[in-house]
């Protein structure tokens, strides 16, 4: 229980270190006969690749994954699959600074206060290249969840203060713009916006957002189990996120009851709602709406300026980070949202199974 | 699994319904030989009892809880301790349309979905009444913590648009109004805007707000078990929440790089921070400073005009929901949040009793 | 996670000491749509009441179970049951001398050492009083299980030397006999050789069996939760259980690789096993066959001679022990086993649903 | 939750299938500062490596382990440790006789019936091979334990009726003689029984010991995690057992209580036993005596001569096993042993480390 798995039936640990010689995950508890081969996953890795242009580091990060179990035959067995990335970038370089002093923004002090010393190359497991093993497990996750009918995309939704307007969604933008912004003017406007950041050696942050659509009503558990207050942690957990909103999330703290209820109303013979301000989520289950959750990123910490900051050895001292890094964090880790949401909402429907009797009965009365 | 259960070691496991005979609570794992009798529970019910003041319901609830396991000579034995709470003042009446229908803002059509059926009387399991449970663990946790030299405050921050001034922070104000707010002029000022809210038989949102101090630095765990993940978990999963911040939350993603990092610096001989943008947690470990949460509530969603909806049986009908009910939730929530949070923290505490070797070698050599 | 919480899905959290206010379970993970009144769990708590007959102890226990939460309308609502039983038959009376030493065979030592002290009263929670909680819980998973064509059922195999003879096997005169042995005349020899045990003021020992019926194959998860791993676990962790066997246990160990393997072979068109020494399991997962538990449990430790002991101040000392006691364990712990059983096997069931992709794709897309 | 995972704070999750492209094992939740390199890990997979005399099978297996992350500078972190080994001696061949029928004793047929269909290739999970990562893991747990005082030591007891004697006891054999067995002359016995089962293509089963020597007393939590139940878990996981002792086991089922308690006595200051009847276990807590567990295997299920059985499409056939099979599984199952006690025996160590205010008030008033 050291923090590296997550999930209850689908169940993932992560492992790796930003420069130790690989980083993977186990999943354990995916069903058997899912058709799974590598370049599956491998799209999903793609997307969280910098490199790309000019927004991202132009580290290479190659990222081939590898199958190590849990496949036989072209489909899952339903035993652990493992899925390990070798890392082959990493420049051997001079660590001696960042090893002794703790970067603002970073976790480096925290895990000295926490382990007594850490892996401090390129910050080890604290590292953005964590995800990697979110990412390997939640393509598995959307593929399954694609077989249920369920979808799930993220996006950015804004940079600074440039928005993305949800009149001019468009989907395929999200994987064209470096922004991963919806909106093809926005994207250019933040693009702007970012080179300026850059110029000036800073850094920004944005906000990103998940719709996760054909989900059925009656997926999360009561009291604690909430699918939002899973959503919530799942997201949270992405380093850099310091706010989550399901549906109208802040807003509706600003409005009257008349107006934050949704109505419902038959269509079609099913039930649907008339406005979605909850975001598909009514005590903490399900309504059968699209669920809308939003994540707000703080700027990336890692910046060129001279900063103030402590040593080891407890002296004031200043520091300036070397390297190349992201003057933004969101546009990559929307991938990672969308992995995280994709986890979190196929083990609440794992879980869901065996909610009534009913159904259990007729699953094991059957021929 | 069923999701009334929460935490690893320090781990509680709620039960019963807003009209059935009683509610409860079992906490297994706590540490043995915390003093603990009757009335330190109680305190911290009453906190959330009803009926107190003209902004909540005038319902009765006594709320008297009784201890009836794991305390032995007034002190905990590390055994399970079985908490309950007789339900006394349920008025036998007509449920027939709530049973039967779906209120707008509630879980009836969800709990539904789920389950084929649901305890309708008063929400059933899905009600406010639920948090008895919590409240009761958590008046044990934050006894355990103040201890271990940990506080945790909550209280509101905001009530539809009137904020508190947290420059004229008063924390005896906290429990002397009945808005909970820490600062009296808005609280006066909130009271008025409530009354005018309950003239018009409408409902409004708010913010509360959480502050843990005393907290040391390497609480949580990396990647998944984030502290700021698990108490966004566990503030998320208080009924009517749909927001998270920790730290700045949101405003943090407004911001440049070098406005956000907190610069590290030393005083009196320990490492403090400059700024506390963070909220406490780097890489979802604490780092020594306070620890901030808020959450925002969606307004009460029971209000008195008629509201548009559908029945069990798939048709669109109009409702007018009976029974009297709060028209802010915010007040009442604030010492669950309190309690939600200091379960998170001590589970926290608890498992990082083993981050390290050198602490269990000299754990296990103690004469 | 401090022991007193068994199962994943359906997961229970048992509570109270033996001499406290009372004791109980909570159920978190039914499934909804179960009929259930309390005469479906007192029946079974019935089967572990003592004084029904001479080899059990004449205290006076009437154990009756209320439902506190979960039930509505005759039906499980999914959300958790919580039982309770009251302690009524303690008698207030001196506990000096169990309070400041510890017995022989008993936990006194071993839990003042993990806690500091310890509810010394009929021994707290490591009583044999401890078991309401899993046969009031144990009840409802056997009651679930029926529904589902499963049937479990445990018997006392031997009491001391003397057998039960399997081919004069009677389901009838496990409840008739105080023995709980299926085979009346073994039963009438026990009878008379716990007699002379009773005489001579000693205890005995023995062995109880459980058999599972109708279980279909392909339930239990490899590796680590095997179906027999979890058996032992649960059989095991029932007090005074020295030894478990599945099938033929121990005596499988002596035999050559060509006897002890089950051939399997057509019959009526399903596949069968021609003997069955796996006791139903194979790799950990069900086979289809009868599953076969076996336990064996030391004598019990309270007896009237005089023993060596220390006490809490470190001294070697003498002591008699009071009160009357059962001279064997074996015929009430027989209902206990069939509910850890019972237990066991439903979860494991409820965790299978998730297996194959194909049942949870025909789940979501049922109309 | 589908079974490759095993413990709680020291939770190991394992993966891989026989002829698969490696196997491997993630620990998360070691404590930071545990000295470690491959050679500690290395050790312990050679004792389980076949080859090395005549009663293991000729496949080669160099079984090189690759620590691929959670370690720095030679020390682990805290965070995932990462073990892999790949696999290099499978020979590509022939299975179209094991993919289609079931073989006695294996699991194949279960396999089937649970996900539909299986890797077939050499038993795929289900293979003895799966205890790669178990061992791999164990090892870091005894090398853990071993600085806290506490070491594990597994043997075999007994090959078909051939039984060490105790009052032979030498460690040093264990590791010298291919059968594991701590009585040379046992052991040369049991290679003659084992050659002559050999010679009729045959196979035996027997059983194996071990110890647990230095574990303080108060480990294991009580009702269902008790480190007895626990134990038989752990040890009932490894395939082949069938039947689990703790202590005297079944023989104190055949005693009476004034022969079976172990009497406790004042030894140089410390409360010890004068026996130790109870294998160190009272009420599921150690009680600081030798920890000691047996564990009765069967005889390997892949035999050569001729068996009857089915094949997939539901036909009575007879089927002749291929390849080289050990003759026995004990002597390779008993590092096994030792490192899954070791493992069950860490874990609940660690969860011991908040069985107390008072310590962990110490733990964070430290300086």
């Amino acid at each position: 229980m050291a923090g590296s798995a997550f999930g209850t039936i689908f169940r993932i640990t992560t492992w790796g270190e930003s420069h130790g010689k690989a980083l993977g995950v186990v999943i354990d508890g995916c069903p058997a006969g899912l058709p799974l081969e590598e370049e599956d996953i491998q799209r999903y890795l793609d997307r969280r690749k910098p490199g790309a242009n000019s927004i991202s580091t132009p580290r290479k990060e190659a990222d081939s994954v590898e199958i190590l179990s849990g496949v036989f035959e072209g489909r899952t067995t339903g035993t652990p699959i493992s899925l390990m990335v070798r890392n082959t970038s990493q420049i051997s370089r001079d660590y001696d600074e960042i090893a002794s002093c703790y970067r603002p923004g970073h976790a480096d002090y925290t895990f000295d206060m926490k382990y007594g010393f850490r892996d401090y190359r390129g910050g080890g497991r604290s590292s953005g290249r964590e995800t990697v093993g979110r990412v390997a497990a939640g393509a598995i996750a959307c593929k399954l969840l694609s077989r249920l009918g369920v979808s799930v995309c993220a996006y950015t939704r804004s940079i600074g203060p440039i928005e993305a307007d949800m009149d001019k969604f468009d989907k395929a933008s999200i994987l064209r713009t470096p922004t991963a912004m919806p909106d093809k003017e926005a994207a250019q406007a933040a693009m702007e916006y970012l080179e300026e950041a850059r110029r000036r050696t800073d850094s920004v942050g944005g906000c990103m957002e998940c719709r996760i659509e054909g989900l059925p009503a009656g997926i999360g558990d009561p009291v604690f189990e909430k699918l939002d207050a899973n959503l919530a942690k799942a997201v949270m957990s992405i380093g850099a996120v310091k706010a989550v909103e399901i549906g109208d999330g802040r807003q509706a703290s600003l409005r009257f009851g008349s107006e934050n209820n949704d109505f419902f109303r038959m269509e079609n013979g099913a039930v649907t709602k008339a406005t979605n301000h909850a975001g598909g989520i009514l005590g903490g289950i399900s309504d059968g709406d699209t669920v809308l959750i939003r994540a707000y990123v703080k700027p990336t910490p890692s910046i060129y300026g001279t900063q103030q900051t402590v040593n080891r050895s407890g002296e004031d001292i200043e520091i300036n980070i070397k390297g190349r890094h992201d003057p933004i964090i969101v546009p990559r880790a929307v991938v990672v949202m969308e992995c995280m949401a994709a986890l979190t909402v196929l083990d609440a429907m794992l879980l869901n199974l065996s909610a009534r009797l009913e159904s259990i009965e007729q699953f094991y009365k059957k021929p």
